[in-house]
């Protein structure tokens, strides 16, 4: 412990840094940023921008840059992606991808990690992509090599069978599904990986707003493990983990 | 009005097929029978077992033989279809499917309606198969053609293919599905006809008891409408009148 | 398909009409029109205007027109008719039906289908108009001949035996109704012709947005079959369906 | 009191009816029977069967005549029926009504209440039969007249039709009905007098259990109001309170 | 027949008067205004501003002026109010009750019915007037006395007893409560006449928006009847129509 | 833990209290006892019969007396409180409240803790009996004072009045209720001590099974907290916690 | 009562504050003040500002000054803080906490409660403090010392053991936490005093808005009561009501 | 396929095994069993003994060994486990798994799968055993090393850091937790592998059987994915595909 204080004695280190290095987290005026979350599962801890400021998120995704050399931001508009690219250092390399809504900063020292693993993100229609768009920036942040598979809807079987090969040649897939959620059945009936599905908040009428997929997903009459509707961070994590899980077999 | 009372009068009509002529419905001991039904919408009146008695559910029967020259009980369990059948007159014609758990009985004068199209009944699994004999049964009393096509569950898509020349080929088809039912949607992907859902009570847990293939077929994203959950004898019936719709056509 | 690569090349196919043909589907800046969907099963795949902008709805409109030859696009505002229209070609006919929040687009070389067959589509009160008028859109662009029979609400029974000979005309019947969701029930009860029920999303408190009329439908002691709430495009494709097939008989 | 417990002391007076009298209910191993609740009120305390032992519901139902010269009890089956009757002193007229499944017993003495005032309870169905029998019972013994009116369902509207004279002459109608629940707001839209509905516990799948019948009842755009799923005792006695409220004016 | 149409080619009856009796119904801009509805059962029509424009209410409410003699809106802000009134002739005279949130317009030569009864309106809290204010005017324009009771919660009981005397003096009582909704309950235990009760959507997270209200006066131990959650109308014009029963006694 | 092994050698220790004192619990043929957890937080660990065989819960029991010198059984037909009381040593004190379905049992040498603090419970009628007992019986072995306090049901507010004094002179006080559960709102309304709420699982229809009362305690617009439907385990030892407090105060 | 009127004639005390003398309630125009309430339980009358404009809250908040010294607003944005501040006489001491969003107004000579008791309030995670703030403000203002401990989500359950001494020293747990709501299971089950839960309305999807926190609390394998959905002030003025009845042990 | 007839002609191949091999399933009295599905997953097709007859679950179980060479039957109570062990040549290795309820039969020639990789498998309680039971043997028959590990409540801390290191050491973890759920999102938080949540059906009132527990799964602040409730099956089976991914990595 000295050693961070000495450290930040001779501004070595940020006294964000040091905080997030001796009590796992860094306090700033828009709440707490959890450093040590990566430290404990090798899963980034991402910075949620619903329900935040443009500023706040801009301020919580400088501090995870400074403690952890890496801010993910989810659920983020435009608006709040131009505000956290502003907030940083401009050696800092910023990554945004409008469709899955998401903010990846990198410092120019982040060393990303690598899986020789690769995870599958298949949705079934367009207004599933932005689910899927977190899952696999989250599982490519782990490592994970992504494929991913677009409008593959359980209402057109043909499109299913033109992606089969990239589907079995994964590691574990992630299928996002809306309305009533039968993709992840379909596609779990086809390949012989860990399927993971995320219902999508579509639908309307009973069983709307995912509800009818999730029911769906955890009847399915395969084997397919689930996550909450519109999770895609929690899938494309666990897909992430079991990438790592793996990677750990063959390296 | 006259000329009934005086066939009563002469022994040529019993007071129950009187009673059924003039006021639509026959009165026995277990209720009233609903002669008329079948005259209205030509949809048979069909006697559920289920809360009644084997003999309470004879006694309608033999009323309706004898009101209408046919009996159509469901749920009938074995011991309610030998009483039923031990209560009618042995020229009657009695038909117990074990599978559908239904009773069909036809009095000897009794000429089945006999319709030009085609009804396909399809389950996704063996536990569909009780609801989806209902629902044959009924079509194939308003005279449709029925062809039965089992076991063509969502996660096994090389079954569905199998048997597509089928579905297509039929004017109407009824699926049969429980768990996270999907099959109607995958069937109404491939076909060009009306596809009516029945969602089935079968899974455990959230969305159990039909409950998840319900919604999953009202959120369908292929066009088919439904019926409520083990609701085989509507769903047989709705395709009866599209078949009779169809047979207007063709006559 | 070297036949669809040289007329695009002669400039006698657009691309996006190529890609239509080649792969079943066109790539906008808004997303993918489905033109294949309209192959498939002969229902028109509609443009769902509701969460995307007036501008790629528009878009999406004029792709359709396109590849198709026609456009349907359903929960438009004034402002989307508007821009829809102003998107396409003048020699183009654009009908905008303000109260089913429709707009339909006809290229000059486009030939409707034409059904003989007549479907009913009637309303419990002014509030079901927008869904049964999408409802009536669409059989009428799947070629049926549609009477529309408003207002006949179920605490008014006066209202629906003045419509009987007109419901009971058609080969087959939607019946929208929200609150109590009633009146499919009444009209089953008096028809001998396949009705199907949808649910409309008024109704507050206890059972309100449509529930209770969803409900209602699906216990229904008649014979019917439901869509899920507010679908109105659904039950007039189904019932379109429905037309094709005694249509198929007739001719 | 003293002469409560003067009249005690010389036999002329039960300790039960001494007790009812002076704490308002009677202690009884069975339980406490409430006889201060007709006195309140004017409603009989009825004794529910359901869940108690043929022996307690008797020896409650003693307990009621000898403090109120009246027992109403609900929910009875025949043994339980045959208990109470053999409970009870030969003097004691003990009416069962097997249907309803309500026992009703009067002491020599008890002069029932009679009101210048009529409820008129109809059903729409066989199985509503018992719940509205119940309403029935509780209605006449609070002194109204009871018209019964049988299988008036929605389904079959010249039913309810032929019965309209009857529904119209009444002070106040109860309508019971299950499945979907419509007939009170048909009845209501046809009278012109207060109509409480009653939904019973019938119907299956989604909306099963009188669930689908009050979200209708609830949700019914006729003025109308409602009692809880099976709650025939509530509405018979609702009725009967304005029944008094009109007899109150007549006389 | 003739001699309306004679009254409207003399100008003594505008069309919309006209075709109300002819139809029963008036058609404006902004959809039907049913006239026949109070013909039928003495309940005024109400028309409901919610979810229309002020001058679609204030068009519809100028109709019912014409075509009744009366206007009845409510839910309505003060906007509509006051564009109700400029769109009514100036010898109508108009009562905004604010709180209500309701506008109640008379033609110079109407003349509002008056009952020999009287309806006990009570609230449990502030934030259920607007509920009970709505069930008062519509009780009040059916021709009953009203007597207005606030703030009586089941927290303070020493209210509730404040006010018996009123309460008992009424012929039907209207209990108007959000939250647990337990005041019905309370006060039918301290009256002997009908009690009504109306939940209120107030309350918050499980339960909330008048659902453990509305669960609680269904469970109620005592006796009452409900309608929907802030059906302020249904339950006034129930209580009217009580009130019209109890003062057919009367007179 | 040498002297604990020491004991074991002598025999004055048994296996299983030594295995409970080193590990915090003791292992028997029908799952694990929980010594520990009475130690944690002066609850005693109850075995709930519920579920368990007759002989299983005896076992437990047996186990229970030998390692913490007292037994509590919940949920206990008369025959397991019959087999458990065989079960036991002769010198063992063993207690059957029927009423609570509860079986008490102390070694001769168990010295039971007393508070120096009152715990009121109160129940609303005669079905809240076990419910209010179970929770009664945890408080009085936690070493509480109870007072018991039966049917205050809220429909006759005089009873409540009566009890006053004892309800306002206890340090906490446990109100149980089913059906619309209003009770805890009215005693918490009158005192000014904790007041902690048991939904009972009475009730039939919607907000039946405890529901309603679980909401209207939750939505009460007093302060009091609640537990699960049916938990008075759980609100005596609540209670309990709060006696031992409030005990430590006056201590 | 005299002595009041005179103590107004005489200008000494404000008719808003006899008033609340007299009736335990002060009329204004945004509603009434219950000054009773804090009287009989001790409990401060909280306004709630959510639903009432920043001017009735202002106005209430002055009026509850006046009338018992002290004024405490709940989910007060700034602008209502300001508001209400420059609302109240300068020598008022005001005290606005923008986390919990309360407004706390002390007159010059009102006298704070003092109780010798300590309140702990535990939050989950960042946003569950605005609701345990609420629980901290009204405790504190009841007199108890409140601990205020952060951020000690049950994902990392260091945090939870690094303030295991603040916890146990407590005489009374508060603890609020959202998404899976398990802290105030893992608290209860490590300290040996009351725990009082508080589900806070945070997560999504399935058991969003706080619905699966509240199920697992009341579910909890341990001890502990609950109250509703965000409660905070619930929960605060129970632990306040522990508190007192804890002090009055020691004093 | 020529191969095989001639195999079933020489007697060399039973007919269920060769209509397995053809079809993909062979055909019983009591239902098909699906023996293509282990071939597509690698997952053991299980035979569910609920809802089946000792005699049906003992003929699909011996034509599962006939055909594939192993059975496992799930939810078996000991009747079934004897019938299928009497049913089966003495050859076959037949383990009853009581707790688990499993029965898993080996034939002579049968070579299990073996893979490089641990699968944990945690509960809560006593009560989530059998469905952790049944994951355990799943992932076994997979091929799974798997770890057991019992009765690590969350409300008891300490028994979870106790096992860490088996949890840790794991390549997926499997937490079976009924009640609140809590358990995976705690042993989530301290494991850097995928962890699979299995609710179970313990519980009572408001969140029971298992809802509340689901409902704390899909809400988990920790990143976990789970199975519908009581799915030992399914969980057992991930972790399976997982275990021989990871298996896949290493060999």
């Amino acid at each position: 412990m000295r050693d961070i204080l000495d450290a930040v004695a001779a501004g070595d280190l940020s006294p964000a840094a040091a905080e997030a290095r001796l009590r796992g987290y860094a306090t700033t005026e828009a709440g707490r940023f959890d450093a040590a979350r990566e430290t404990r599962r090798g899963v980034p801890e991402a910075i949620l921008a619903d329900g935040k400021s443009a500023d706040e998120t801009a301020d919580l995704a400088a501090t995870s840059v400074e403690t952890t050399g890496r801010a993910v931001v989810t659920r983020a508009d435009s608006e709040t992606a131009t505000t956290v690219a502003a907030g940083l250092p401009s050696a800092v390399d910023v990554d945004h991808d409008a469709r899955a809504r998401t903010v990846v900063a990198h410092a120019p020292d982040f060393e990303p990690p690598t899986l020789d693993a690769t995870v599958a993100v298949a949705t079934g229609g367009t207004s599933d992509a932005p689910v899927a768009g977190e899952a696999s920036v989250i599982a490519r942040e782990m490592g994970a090599t992504v494929e991913w598979i677009e409008d593959v809807g359980v209402a057109h079987l043909g499109r299913v069978v033109d992606v089969l090969d990239v589907l079995r040649a994964a590691d574990v897939v992630v299928v996002a599904a809306g309305r009533e959620g039968a993709l992840p059945t379909v596609v779990a009936g086809l390949v012989d990986t860990p399927v993971i599905g995320v219902p999508v908040s579509t639908g309307y009428g009973f069983g709307g707003d995912g509800e009818a997929a999730l029911a769906g997903m955890l009847q399915s009459c395969t084997v397919l493990s689930t996550v909450n509707v519109d999770a895609g961070f929690v899938a494309g994590a666990q897909a992430g983990l079991v990438a790592r899980a793996v990677d750990d077999g063959r390296s």
